[in-house]
């Protein structure tokens, strides 16, 4: 049992925090908006005034937050993580930032005698309500065992992949894969409406082959109603995709694909889908074909 | 139990022939190279002389051939198939070729007073020999249930998904999807590299996520130890590209994501890649960011 | 002085035509909107009722039509070209068609004792009324040779590229560079606009560099004024992109680029753009950013 | 006559301020490597110790460096140009940096009451030599008059673009531009030499056209022999390419095309081919056709 502050009690936050209420650990809470927290208070941990107040006494500093300047501000601001949290604290950040960013405050961590893993999640809200999490983890190996009972109780698939950073860098992975997994099944269903195929059928033995997926099976009624409600957000997806184009150019890596689908997710954005389900892209590829639909 | 003339005894066609004729039914085969009859007449079926000698007597007239020309030039060739079937013959095509080409060839059979469905495969060789292919069948609904014992000794997803053409369409649309998921896959793998992730670690989080998919499971390990003995060669799905991007030409429809991969997939195999399996696309982006490996 | 029969008197042709006769040829035109001919019979031209009648007594036949059918139908069809020219006739397709077509129509005409040439012009409605065309010609030397003074009635750039079917390569790579300076250019015109820049200063200095192009000089009024009265159309440039891109295909060249770019105009087709002139490729940029202009 | 400091004497640098003695202005030059002030000390001007040595008692500053670090810290360093310079003093940064560094650093020198003009050059060494550069110059109207002598100094095409940052803006759409203008060649180079088209032949008729650029007149030698000394280094493309991207990004501007050419320009890099031409775009496309050429 560990005494936790968690950052962020947003979407994602909220439900994450609540579970680890729920393993026995004891939770203090912040969030800018504080009425925030009052599920987690509910469900028996503290509402913190400010991150310093939460940040006093926590053996883990947990972190949800929405970009990498978010992050940066957390940490290093006045009165922030760095300054208030003892000597040996365990930070983990689930946010979805920047490599070379956690690299960074990771160093600084270090410098200063804290611990810090960066965990991005995937699995969305329905993941962090669920405690279903798949979690992504950089940092030291024996940080990750001591955070372990903190993984278990948000998550399913739980997986140390590198050095500090490397959670973010699979993140990146994850988030360029499946906006490319999404463009392309956006594309194959206007190609089959366009020729009069049953396209419920046709999703069917597609998902059936080489050609399924989780994006063909989670997506495909959206796409089938043209009914976008998120779910996972086209403005966040377009911010991690200028993630992962920007880490490839850093490393020398080429991208030919990632890079157009970044730029058709900027379109998304540009277009006003940014609220929209990512896949929403499938407006795109209709837009682009003349087509307009409700 | 029907008499089944089967044309194109090649990697696909061989085992399926066979399944036929465990299934019951009386087989005739032809291939141009006469060996290639071996497997089916060990099995029990005949080998045909001829195309003609084959289409003798069937009630039904199965084709497994490599291309658009070969399909036209044994259905409408001097001694074709049309030229030799008797009235009310159902053709079923396992090819997968242009729909267009499918289309014009269904109309000529129709007036000729023949039956023709289009349903080309997907599943490969490991599907063809174990009768667990997915077939997407394209054709009028009484003709589709009347081959349905064709189908089912050969599949295992049987789906109908539209009129003439639509079996074409839908394998088009399958081979866009495929080549776009192992593209991104591939971006993301060199990615992950040049970061020093724990790749195997990180395909093992990402599987279980939003970006899990078939491709994900059946090419990891291609990918891990850059080995690609085929599988599916990327000059057959080379091929395919040029199939999906002209038919979306034709119909309006426009596919950046798919126009691109087809030029990666063009890329691989000018490369001297075209009897590697479609999973090398990785050896391509490697290419691009300079790296060179066994 | 020469006897030509020049087939298809549009908007191109029309003027060419004309030209001819000013430069002393004996011409006769067919159309198969007969009132086309006016122009050509008000210089002092002839015209004719049917191809069959503007071929009888031809040295030269000229063509400049749509696309690769119309050339097949009137060269190979009954009462065409080939039907009713004298061994030895001159035929000089000015179109710009397929040059696989191109190269089967030559042969063609040389199984039948004709002469052949492909001869597509770049320039527009302004060249041709100008007698200003730039002509790319594929075919043999002495035919070449033979053509001049026909060339240079209506031309002012007149190449020799290659054997038969070069004319229309070169006028298919023409077709790849014009679309994409055009798209380079519609999107730095979108960038500049949204960082506020002078735009009107801005393509002054780009013109004076080594951003500088025809492209730049002749499109930049209309791209300022979004003002998009062809010139030439987006749906004839989206048909020429078809042409050298399947082209590409054939030869085993990869054009990631070009392949892209033929989405975008294939994009600007679809959306209703069609009958506007090229450089509203800006459109499109335009919609893909989120903005809409009048 | 004005008395300049010139702070950075590279390759473009070095001609530029000896173009400011001729001129009749008293110029000290500063560079990381002194021997670089040999030809300006040869024309006349005097050799600078430090930045803030050659910044003392100079009514103009005049940066030529690589990068937007490079610029920061000359400006903003211990003893650098901030530091230094007497209030008033005109700041004129040649240098190809970020816009939005640029924009920081103009809102810095304006705080310490000194003047700021960002004037990116186009026009390569050829121009810096021949004083015959173009300058895309951002900042206050007042200040770009009075910076007029120095201009005039060392180019031709001189343009005012707009406000603060919007040279870098301007010069960033130029690379992206000149980017793409050389892939479309380079792909249609390719093209036709599969074809067996006579090349010379085609670039001659091709630049007469539509498809005419500086582009094609200035690197048709170098694509031509495959001869690819700079000029332009790639690695350097591959640095405004990442500029030209990412301030799209900032501003939701969608650059499908320039997003692909700046990941073609990124494998150029990556394959080695950092220090040759930009023309050598070419070999990429080469690579991915297939073809290896000395």
């Amino acid at each position: 049992m560990s005494t936790i502050a968690f950052i962020g009690l947003g979407i994602m936050g909220s439900p994450m925090a609540v579970h680890l209420v729920k393993a026995g650990h004891d939770v203090a809470g912040y969030n800018r908006s504080p009425e925030k927290t009052k599920p987690l208070v509910e469900a028996g941990g503290r509402a913190a005034a400010s991150v310093a107040d939460a940040v006093r006494g926590a053996e883990v500093v947990a972190l949800m937050l929405p970009d990498s300047p978010d992050v940066r501000e957390v940490l290093t601001g006045q009165d922030g993580v760095f300054a208030g949290a003892a000597p040996g604290t365990l930070i983990i950040d689930f946010s979805t930032i920047r490599p070379d960013v956690t690299r960074e405050l990771a160093d600084e961590a270090a410098r200063r005698g804290l611990r810090y893993l960066d965990a991005p999640v995937s699995g969305g809200e329905a993941g962090a309500r669920n405690a279903a999490l798949s979690i992504m983890v950089g940092g030291e190996s024996a940080d990750f065992e001591a955070a372990r009972p903190v993984f278990e109780a948000v998550g399913k698939t739980v997986v140390h992949v590198g050095p500090s950073g490397s959670g973010q860098t699979v993140k990146a992975a994850n988030q360029l894969i499946v906006a490319a997994n999404i463009e392309a099944l956006a594309e194959a269903v206007v190609f089959l409406r366009a020729y009069g195929v049953d396209l419920e059928a046709a999703l069917e033995v597609l998902g059936g082959g080489l050609a399924g997926s989780a994006v063909l099976t989670q997506k495909r009624d959206k796409m089938l109603h043209d009914s976008f409600e998120p779910g996972f957000r086209i403005a966040l997806h377009h911010k991690d995709m200028g993630i992962v184009t920007s880490a490839a150019r850093e490393a020398g890596v080429v991208l030919p694909l990632g890079a157009l689908v970044a730029q058709l997710v900027a379109a998304a954005n540009a277009s006003g889908d940014g609220a929209l389900d990512h896949s929403a892209l499938l407006r795109g590829v209709q837009r682009l074909s003349g087509q307009t639909r409700p």
